[in-house]
């Protein structure tokens, strides 16, 4: 007989109980974190170095959906998106802090899974937990954390260096993880129709990692550092290319042209797109949480980044006059909305 | 006749538009805000200062009501909770970052009082906005709150720093924010059975101010600096005294002795509980949001301590074997238990 595992109550340790079982065997990494969690603040050393923040909220039902969204996974992403924020600034994030609401009908074993897919993320990353707040829910989860991260001061890179006629480039796909939520929101209402649970995921294993496991592009950052580009300008990819390039445009006073022809899709992007009778192109500038870099650097940089793994040219900028175009597969131009995830 | 007032829908705005609307016109102060909001993380630059971290999450139902509360006040209180987190360090509060997740029933005129208060606090503790997340709620409204500031290495105060036979000082009065709970929570439910909105809370300003409006204690930060008084630990009061000095009892691995009589209650505290039958010295030590500083300093500077207006010894600390004591006027002696705020 199976031994049927127990399940203990969020209330059996209490907030502070919580937070020390949650937090108990972290073991700060960074020479930057003096003092990390069980005091008022945390202490960081940041000497000669400029300090990068940012923040984050995913909430339950707007951000994920606890019915397909495994819990660990869910804190690697919380921590990953805010990583991505750093590395868009050509930083490295160095601590987080973690705010958590639950509802009290969460098992202990719950919150101990989201931590666990936190803590992989702080490792993969190399980032110190240093503070939170965990604390109770009336309705759903929500989940916000700020991300804290260093840089030189001459490579720190904004949205508002790009110039006209420079490279428009991206790291990685785009596209993915949006194809991977639909795919998971059509299982989901098939299941909701018909009660069987039996999702077939073959083929689309690509696509669901996309949208349920991102990364931030470290490497990227690394690999431009390694080669000594410095972009001009640089954003993370979360509301989807269009919304993103269109930031850069309007804070650098330019315009763009983009390329349809040039944007990468993967296979199981545009296989998904299809079944779904959607526009891959669309879906690919569009569809948000991609996490990939978006930058611009001096045209004379061409060679060197056309010869990178990962990375692709996808078009240039122009005089503010000319607007955020896309210029299709047949030769026609179309002017960039900004028709990104909408949260209102 | 009365011109009817016009409210705007948040989907009118958008997300990046009703962030734009809300922060337009903020200019940074602070020589350490280097960038603020707009890019994809803000920049700060510390120097050869210590960089103090800390964050606050407030979840409507569970810190917050807003039958009762003026959005103007909750914003004004989500800055200064965290404010106090820093002050409790030694330090100055800096920056902040502020996510906010709310309906999209919420008015842009809504948001534009909440805000208000933001800023307004801001203003008054000398901090910049440099950052944040803006977006829907399918429920409850949810405040996440990062505050950094600096102190230099040698100023910092931490929980764990005090040893036997120290003193144990309090800021201000105890409990008042508690009773002003009551009082509201009072008041609503008279409301709600009547359905007549008549309070009459003349005579308890200062309990529903407490409450309400709470301020971080900046100037007795400011009052030991300039005193020469260096706390061996410190933290403030957001649980309750009795919680917090087992904090700093636990982390410094001492015991203590409170005396009950020299529990500073204001005269409206005392009031409300004898009105509402209630033991006013439990409401003094397990009432939380009070936001006062409790620290320890030396034997040493007693008279000096004794001498500050706003600031009283209420005990001292003693060896670890002896426990965390209340004593009372009778002179009996009771295991402090930290009863404190529970959230699950």
């Amino acid at each position: 007989m199976a031994e049927s595992k127990k399940y203990r109550e969020l209330s059996e340790l209490g907030e502070f109980g919580l937070i020390e079982h949650l937090t108990k065997d972290i073991k700060l990494k960074n020479r930057s974190s003096v003092k990390g969690i069980g005091d008022d603040a945390a202490v960081l050393n940041y000497n000669r170095k400029r300090v990068l923040v940012s923040t984050d909220m995913l909430i339950q039902g707007i951000h994920f959906d606890l019915t397909y969204t495994p819990l660990k996974h869910l804190g690697y992403k919380a921590v990953v998106v805010n990583a991505s924020d750093i590395y868009a600034m050509n930083g490295t994030p160095k601590q987080i802090t973690l705010s958590v609401a639950i509802s009290n009908h969460f098992s202990v074993e719950s919150m101990e899974e989201f931590y666990a897919g936190v803590r992989l993320a702080c490792e993969v990353y190399g980032i110190d937990l240093v503070g939170g707040d965990t604390t109770s829910s009336l309705s759903g989860m929500c989940i916000s954390v700020t991300v804290i991260g260093e840089a030189d001061k001459d490579d720190i890179v904004y949205r508002n260096g790009a110039k006209a006629n420079e490279l428009i480039c991206v790291s990685g796909d785009l596209g993915a993880a949006y194809m991977g939520l639909q795919l998971l929101e059509r299982e989901k209402m098939v299941f909701q129709e018909s009660n069987e649970a039996d999702p077939d995921f073959a083929g689309y294993e690509y696509i669901l990692e996309r949208q349920l496991k991102p990364e931030a592009r470290k490497d990227i950052v690394a690999l431009l550092k390694e080669k000594g580009i410095k972009p001009t300008s640089m954003i993370d990819i979360s509301d989807g290319l269009s919304s993103e390039i269109m930031h850069i445009c309007k804070q650098s006073n330019i315009g763009c042209n983009i390329y349809e022809e040039k944007l990468p899709i993967d296979y199981q992007t545009a296989k998904m797109a299809e079944e779904l009778n959607m526009n891959v192109t669309v879906c690919a500038i569009s569809g948000g949480e991609d996490y990939e870099l978006l930058f611009t650097a001096p045209l004379s940089d061409y060679d060197l980044i056309s010869s990178l793994h990962g990375i692709k040219v996808i078009g240039h900028t122009c005089s503010v006059a000319e607007g955020c175009n896309l210029i299709t597969r047949d030769g026609n131009t179309f002017e960039l909305k900004a028709q990104g995830w909408k949260s209102f």
